[in-house]
């Protein structure tokens, strides 16, 4: 049954164009279409990756809304849509699951077709816009456009989770907390007892850190420039943290000699950095390590490195949130979180309202943030 | 009980430096000390990584007794030699199995501590060598040093095999069977059903096409520039072959033309060459792809990717030997293929006498064969 009406006319924060600051204007958003879901946004995170749009580094179709980070209520659905219904609470999914195309039935991986990442035109599926500026076409960004009081998302791109669910804190699971605790439970499949190295101590990291702990890890190596984020990154379950500005031998060296010449069994990237993506692979043990690459690097970067690495042993994966199929997982992370199975207090260093989101990439871009949540 | 006794004065290939030609020569083999075998090598092949040293792409020390793929019998063993007696026909492992380090024991890999891959000293465990020639100490390759009437070997890098196995046959599983093999059985555990790509068509290639096929693939895409191969690829297993040469676009771009789209499920690089290695990884699926790298490339290559390449889900993987724990692994290959569960001889292109080792060489510069076999 469709309950989908009028146009709504609500605050969004829109960016013209990149490298200009966000401005809060009134938007029109359309009815969802058949399959379509509109879901007024209760709380939505700052992830890196969006500033990574308004630095230029990934691509996006400007004008656009951005943030794909979120907890909302459905407020209507279009035609045909079953799986949610006015009144939910959900998490809108950046990484969408279908469950039909081969990606999504493939045992492996999460890259559903639907999804807006590989060619990002910032439309729906059906290659149109529900937003709209004074009659000019506003684009999403990545199935999702989260920065806005009311988004439409395709009922792929739309998981519903648990009612009781605190929206400022929930909104993790949607990006950066699945993301790198994914990273450990499911790309790498960290095993008990093994020996971790996590690149990069921000929001995703961390939750590295998180997952390696989950799965059991004996030694977690947080490493990271600034050595603010050591406290938080033992809280977490690092058991040791180093700051590559205090050696001058390559990171991956002090590894090997911190792992009596060994090497970590599992490492991971979460800086988008591709000299640290080479450092990752060379920390870990030439046989039978596993590096993991989780970070957004600008769109053209090249990493070099030497196949050797490779050859002896060693496996280079990457993943996009986590390896999570995303409708799937989400309302079950959810659930653990609400079981208490991990905390996402200490990833959130900020709150404040929806209209100060200028000042929440302030904080981030300055390193003064792990996960500053909008609220609406 | 030691059986070890007298030197011996034998016939070698010795190799005085770089980019010269083998010298048949009469060196000395001194008896072997405790935990070592001496072998009399009855067949050897002559293999791509053997050339890669005289070129210079593979750093060795010199003057050295190349090759590192044969079939003996064990003439004497040192003191402490258990699993091989005098009489045992064997097959010498360039990747040791100490079945002692952290390497042989890890569930993955195979890269025991004892190999000498990783620090080419060309010498024994103990620091020295038991070939000579006037005096003059003649080094070892990879732990086997097999273009020679007799050898010693570590037991760690000997395996005692089936005694009715061809020696002229079964020498190839000492390395290029299966390293190809391995590559697609235990390293990328290739699925039923699914689609493979080998990137070059010699003898590990050829290999890997075989391993893909008894894995169940439904599709194997045999890659070569020269066609000349092709038939004896598709007797293998290969579904369908191309030449880059046949196309101006990239040839990962074909291979997704040819798939709908996909790219294939697993891709496999036996030739060695870092744009191929790179084409490889590209050319399988952006989502669960896994490729597999198993070619030497000369020491101090360089690959450049984009790393959004493997951000998206693919795996980039490599072995030695096929991963296999060598010990472990070779009687039961051999027996495999005295059970007929593979072939051989379509990968023999010629067999020639011992002292014609340089005119091996040359055919394999000159890409005219795919395994020559020497028999002593």
């Amino acid at each position: 049954m469709s309950t989908a009406g009028e146009v709504i006319r609500c605050k969004a924060a829109v960016v013209w164009e990149p490298k200009k600051p966000f401005s809060i204007v009134e938007i029109e958003v359309a009815p969802p279409k058949a399959h379509e879901v509109r879901i007024k946004i209760l709380a939505a995170g700052i992830c890196h990756s969006d500033e990574h749009v308004l630095s230029d580094d990934l691509k996006a179709t400007f004008p656009v809304i951005l943030g794909h980070e979120a907890v909302g209520v459905v407020e209507s659905v279009g035609e045909g849509v079953t799986s949610v219904k006015p009144g939910d609470k959900v998490i809108p999914l950046f990484i969408p699951q279908c469950e039909e195309c081969r990606p999504c039935i493939h045992p492996r991986g999460n890259l559903c077709k639907l999804n807006g990442i590989e060619t990002p035109l910032g439309l729906m599926p059906d290659g149109t816009s529900r937003f709209s500026y004074k009659g000019e076409l506003v684009h999403n960004f990545v199935s999702t456009s989260t920065f806005t009081e009311y988004t439409v998302v395709h009922e792929s791109s739309v998981a519903k989770i648990d009612a009781s669910a605190p929206p400022e804190k929930a909104c993790l699971i949607g990006c950066g907390f699945s993301t790198g605790y994914g990273a450990a439970i499911n790309s790498a499949k960290v095993e008990p007892g093994s020996t971790c190295a996590v690149f990069g101590l921000g929001g995703v990291g961390l939750s590295a850190v998180m997952g390696c702990k989950a799965a059991g890890a004996s030694r977690i190596i947080g490493i990271n420039r600034s050595k603010e984020r050591f406290p938080k990154a033992k809280e977490l379950g690092a058991t040791e943290c180093v700051s590559p500005l205090d050696f001058e031998k390559p990171i991956n060296e002090v590894l090997f000699d911190m792992t009596d010449g060994d090497g970590v069994d599992y490492s991971f990237e979460a800086t988008g950095c591709t000299d640290t993506m080479a450092a990752a692979l060379a920390s870990c043990n030439r046989n039978h390590g596993i590096s993991v690459m989780l970070g957004f690097s600008p769109a053209l970067s090249k990493i070099s490195f030497s196949p050797a690495l490779i050859l002896t042993g060693r496996t280079w994966k990457g993943c996009l949130f986590g390896g999570w199929k995303s409708k799937d997982a989400v309302p079950k992370l959810v659930l653990d979180f609400m079981q208490k199975k991990f905390t996402l207090d200490p990833l959130i260093t900020h709150t404040m309202p929806f209209d100060k989101i200028n000042e929440g990439f302030e904080l981030l871009r300055e390193g003064k943030s792990i996960r500053s949540v909008l609220v609406f």
